[in-house]
């Protein structure tokens, strides 16, 4: 097995996120469920947005965050996803590139625009997210570059791409190419929605090894396996995949390999400003950390640190420096 | 003279803002001068995007912003300002028709795109503005809607008007339909480089009477009378327009009107994130005590408070509901 070309590769739906603060009353309004990430189509795309007061554009995509965040850290990333030839497929480009991020995927000329989650920030900083999927539903298999994802250390694939019938396919595809080439698979449950929609396939997928490394958090996790009990879930996970990463928000994060288990507490922050992407920039800490080596309790210490600075801001795109926050922080990347 | 339907029309350059936090060392690199707002081509506007990592897209504009906090807090406000049909336009068209502003500009079909000012977020807070004008430059004495502008209490005006040669033609416009109708109109310097440039023709129209209300900071007051004194600018100011109102950053603000002349502080923030939108959103407030006959010192008072939100926070709209910022802080809209 040759030296992988890139650190991690991500696969996930591109999106441009749209943020507003907001008071809890517009959610009953709205009829959304609070936390959670709704599929919506342009009529409630419309509705939403109307009723959203001065917003945030900032690019998103659960992948696509981690990835951003992987490069920043000076991991060599790669991503995957599919957004049109329009302002918002543009600004996602951009900082997707910014990041010094390979992102081959061409982009769409015709069909549906460039994705966007309209995302309800309320005072306490938790995030309820609508997305309208727009052009990154058409992320096919044929879009799957061989190439990268063959060299490729570690392919990151998000639940979310579970939803559009074709990304299915280009998971798929992925992670055979992966395992073919020797390299690892690495599965994000997105949401605790999301596992209910596809619980028995993504059991499937663990149990049949098409995944070797989980990323959950704590509700994910007791979703996967109908329990309300955190020990049994954990344990449940544990015996089916190769390393388990759990985060429990303030109570910290864990990381479970065979019989080792490691365990690291949460940063603190000031203030919880907005929740959006923080289990995306702890994943992308946790997997920089795994890339250099530095073992699975400092991983999750620099995942931890990577999601202080997302719940510090609006978005889920970091403000800061993130190589020079870690470095700050003494960890050698 | 009738009871005006709108408290304020503004007419401005609608922009939609690119954001990024930046080290020092990027401004020497490409070369730009902090603090100000420098016009620049397309060439230009790719090179310092490619400078820029994770972006916040947001809408701007100075007036725009202003008429936004207007609507925010509650008054009836109309903006004149052109987007083109674009991604970019439709955002900058949901912010102010989000904050129940009256917005009859047409939109422009062909042309140049939307509007972007690229804004370079330094860590001490101070921003720097890079401006592309695309579609802005295109508004026209056309565009002034008389029955608007004649129907408005108070016109507002930005200074950066005066670099598209049709804006200013279209200033002049709203100027005299404005003061045909009874009304008054206020001009806000905008920046210092902006006073560099038009010095003469901005105090043409304050000796011509074509403004009633100017809006400035000190550097701009300054550079307007080309002197280091601030007492010399401020009685020359004085002496020339109805209402003097002058922002002074952390040592507050006052408001001359005659031989009146009141101060007020500076509200106390926590840190300085982003000073971009400070002088808008001071007026925003003043402009809304006045319409509500708060008087002067209130009034500035409200300006301070809301130049407080908007700087505690990255970009130029508020993030708070600032009529209930207000109403907690004791002021009756």
């Amino acid at each position: 097995m040759s030296q992988p070309r890139y650190d991690v590769a991500g696969i996930g739906n591109a999106i441009v996120d749209v943020l507003a603060r907001t008071e809890d009353d517009v959610l009953a309004k709205l009829d959304v469920h609070k936390g959670a990430m709704m599929l919506i189509d342009e009529p409630r795309a419309e509705a939403i947005y109307a009723a959203m007061s001065q917003t945030i554009e900032m690019s998103g995509g659960s992948a696509a965050n981690t990835i951003v965040g992987c490069g920043m850290l000076g991991l060599k990333g790669a991503f995957l996803g599919k957004v049109k030839d329009d302002q918002l497929g543009a600004s996602f480009g951009h900082g997707i590139k910014a990041a010094g991020v390979h992102f081959p995927t061409a982009l769409a000329t015709d069909g549906p625009a460039t994705a966007r989650s309209f995302i309800l920030v309320t005072p306490d900083g938790e995030r309820t997210m609508n997305t309208y999927l727009g052009a990154a539903q058409n992320l096919a298999p044929e879009d799957v570059d061989a190439e990268t994802i063959a060299n490729a250390g570690v392919t990151y694939l998000e639940g979310y791409l579970w939803d559009p019938p074709a990304a299915k396919q280009a998971f798929l595809k992925a992670a055979t190419i992966a395992h073919g080439a020797g390299r690892s698979v690495a599965l994000t449950l997105s949401d605790s929605f999301c596992v209910d929609r596809y619980r028995d396939e993504f059991l499937g997928l663990m149990r049949d090894k098409v995944v070797d490394i989980v990323f959950a958090n704590e509700s994910e996790l007791k979703s996967l396996y109908q329990t309300a009990d955190f020990a049994t879930a954990l344990d449940a996970l544990r015996a089916e995949v190769r390393l388990a990463v759990v985060t429990r928000s303030e109570n910290g994060a864990l990381a479970a390999e065979g019989a080792n288990l490691v365990t690291a507490p949460a940063y603190p922050v000031e203030r919880v400003v907005d929740t959006t992407g923080a289990g995306d920039l702890f994943a992308a800490g946790f997997l920089a950390g795994y890339a250099r080596g530095l073992g699975h309790e400092m991983s999750l210490r620099l995942g931890a640190l990577c999601a202080a600075e997302i719940i510090s801001h609006m978005g889920a795109r970091p403000e800061a420096d993130l190589k020079a926050l870690a470095a700050e922080n003494g960890f050698s990347l």
